[in-house]
């Protein structure tokens, strides 16, 4: 889930560009259309569920989800494996749980790339992101009451190829990181209620 | 990467406990014991790479990561697509970006669960997770500028079964929130870059 088509500095359209990109782009625009005539429709709830495989081993299960008014399930429950690298004593079975915040960051600017050209009628070729992140590990280990356990610094870049002049394609990426549900989670921080 | 087993309210171990949960005790410790007496060595950089497969559907290679003074590589190239669900006009294709921020989180404190249950000699039996995050659609569609693209609020409770009290695991869960990256990063926020 990322950032989305209507964007406050594009014009108003009377009618939705067609479909491109492998957008809906009316279905996207109807959708838009339904939340603003409905806001509790766009009252969504995203759920997880995990398990302990052992050692630093996990699996998460991503199945229900609940918005639009109702309850809804993914086409298949969907999962996801986690694990510490070697170096830090796992066993490199899956990826490390800060790297899929990595993966989360570049997939949901990655995705509101689509829909904003699609909205905008630009048809792209290619989009990759490169996405690294730094992090002391004295944080997690305890080590010192000033590190920080989180990443200290995150950098995403991307590389968009399509049927626009660079500016124009730049503009769409700027205004997915605007709208991008992922970004605003890292970069402004959200209450977590924890209960053990 | 989450939570790890020197933790500041237990005390000193001359030796580590043996290796319990699937957990290596011994090389944990000895690893703390490295970045503590040359911290640059704790000093990691994980890395993700992004490529849009059309619509809103992408796909993120984990695959290197530097750290302990050098670069390592994965036991293999790991990685994980992200799609919208089909009442968000996608393909429903695979987890939403939004819901791997969940899995993260379940992922990362599991991990220090696992890790300062062993450091305390405890067995694990089982540990589960629930995550749920709620999410106003308003913001990522541009339709009201009062509300977030990210998540309003994060709720996270876990089951854990052990050969210990109740309370004992309870605060092996606190323990591992205490010193999760995760839920750091997810709190706290981070500084982002973005080049487009």
């Amino acid at each position: 889930m990322a950032a989305q088509a209507m964007t406050t500095d594009a014009p108003a359209r009377k009618q939705a560009p067609a479909p491109l990109n492998g957008v809906d782009t009316p279905a996207l625009f109807a959708t838009i259309d339904v939340v603003k005539n409905q806001p509790q429709l766009g009252a969504f709830q995203f759920r997880a569920t995990g398990e302990w495989l052992g050692g630093t081993r996990s699996r998460t299960t991503m199945s229900e989800f609940s918005g639009a008014g109702g309850e809804h399930s993914h086409k298949a429950a969907y999962t996801a494996n986690a694990d510490h690298p070697t170096v830090l004593c796992g066993a490199d079975s899956a990826p490390a749980p800060v790297e899929y915040v990595l993966h989360a960051l570049a997939a949901c600017i990655t995705a509101g790339i689509g829909n904003i050209a699609a909205a905008r009628g630009i048809a792209l070729k290619s989009v990759s992101s490169a996405v690294e992140g730094d992090i002391d590990l004295r944080g997690i280990l305890g080590l010192s009451p000033e590190v920080r356990n989180g990443f200290g610094a995150v950098r995403i870049s991307f590389d968009v190829k399509g049927d626009a002049p660079d500016e124009k394609l730049q503009e769409i990426v700027r205004q997915a990181c605007a709208r991008s549900a992922v970004l605003d989670v890292l970069t402004n921080g959200i209450p977590v209620s924890i209960k053990t």
